[in-house]
């Protein structure tokens, strides 16, 4: 059986995606759960990842660690984490890649806290230019695909990818169009991320370097955390 | 057939890493070389990449922009691309997507100009950090399965995403230690990786902001470009 790796369920955006992966597609697997540390102490994830940093999955002697290398090893067993028309299935996997790869300033500006919302200060051109590439990218994959998934009729991969973006949409009621905000609630109705977003919000750790970074983006408008 | 856009070889080490995997494993591709524009007119990358960025790979009707897409892509049609032992493939895909994903600081300070030979001003923690994970992941590889490449006897797509890091550190001399150093020299000795350096050094085009940011990180030792 697969063990993943993970971190706060609050906070951890790239511990979300395959653990979205592994649970909507009921793949068994069990959850290990490791509380940032606080800032500077990342060594203590080197005991079990590589790299030091979460998700990291565990199969038997071999293990995996970054979220996109670990839905490539789950998708070489499970059909269906990727799309199964090649069109689509490239297409799901260069938005995943970009997702990856960039969006630095919304991942900066507006970290993870799922439990919580806030009116953000100010949308700096930098942030905008990262909402608007996410509304492209969303409303063309749902176009071109016919939804109500990125990549059409079934939740893959590339959704897990952009659930941490849905989650800060929500936090920080980012603006978006209409068939992106369609989108964002198809996700956000899905079970497996009512599972991640119940868990989280009963979790009572506090990070106070993740704690700071989400309350200096902006004024609390709600915190509805344990 | 595949048309791969790409930037100047000379700084362009996204657009090295698909380049390197179509060349190592002799599938014919036309290549589009864009030269980079000026600061700011990115807009013109649009044109034919989705995010503006390249590389980009166009197979008839279907694009596939990001390097990491790419590689996915073409492994579903090329066998070896990824390393047929299913071990060796999910090491190989983790420390490839730690490398899309990370070492902002090598990324950011050490940019890649094939051609010129730099003395860094000083090596920060935070570079020697990026230095020391680099090394101990390519040690790791070549002694987990034995070495001449990072995950065995061939060259696969793990090889291609450190190419660009290869480079630098010819460029900046990066202090390596053996292993690792050993590594370097095979992977300047790979045909495809010449033909790729023979061809940024005939390059004319400068690009300011390139040129500034490589002069700024340290002395100039030489500069061997056309
Ligand atoms: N590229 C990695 C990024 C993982 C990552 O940055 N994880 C964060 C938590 S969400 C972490 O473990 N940080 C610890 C650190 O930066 O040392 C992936 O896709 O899995
Ligand atoms: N995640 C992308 C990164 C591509 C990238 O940043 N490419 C650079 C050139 S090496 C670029 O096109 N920059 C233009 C821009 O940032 O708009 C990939 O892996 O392909």
């Amino acid at each position: 059986m697969y063990t993943l790796h993970i971190a706060n369920k609050n906070y951890s955006s790239w511990s979300l995606r395959p653990w979205l992966v592994l649970s909507a597609f009921e793949i068994p697997f069990a959850e290990q759960l490791h509380p940032f540390p606080e800032k500077g102490a990342w060594e203590a994830y080197r005991s079990f990842s590589p790299s030091g940093k979460v998700p990291c999955l565990q199969d038997g002697d071999r293990v995996i660690w970054d979220s996109l290398a670990i839905i490539e090893y789950l998708a070489e067993h499970h059909p269906h984490v990727w799309p199964s028309d090649k069109t689509a299935r490239a297409w799901a996997r260069s938005a995943a890649a970009e997702m990856h790869s960039g969006f630095q300033t919304l991942r900066n500006n507006c970290g993870m806290s799922c439990g919580v919302r806030i009116a953000l200060h100010n949308i700096s051109p930098a942030l905008q230019k990262d909402i608007d590439r996410i509304d492209e990218l969303w409303s063309q994959g749902l176009q071109k695909f016919g939804g109500p998934f990125l990549a059409g009729e079934n939740f893959s991969a590339v959704d897990a990818f952009f659930a941490p973006v849905v989650f800060r949409a929500q936090t920080y009621q980012l603006p978006l169009g209409k068939a992106a905000s369609e989108y964002l609630q198809t996700m956000l109705a899905l079970p497996a991320m009512k599972t991640w977003y119940e868990a989280a919000l009963i979790e009572t750790w506090r990070e106070p370097a993740h704690e700071k970074e989400v309350f200096d983006a902006g004024k609390l408008v709600a915190d509805l955390r344990n």
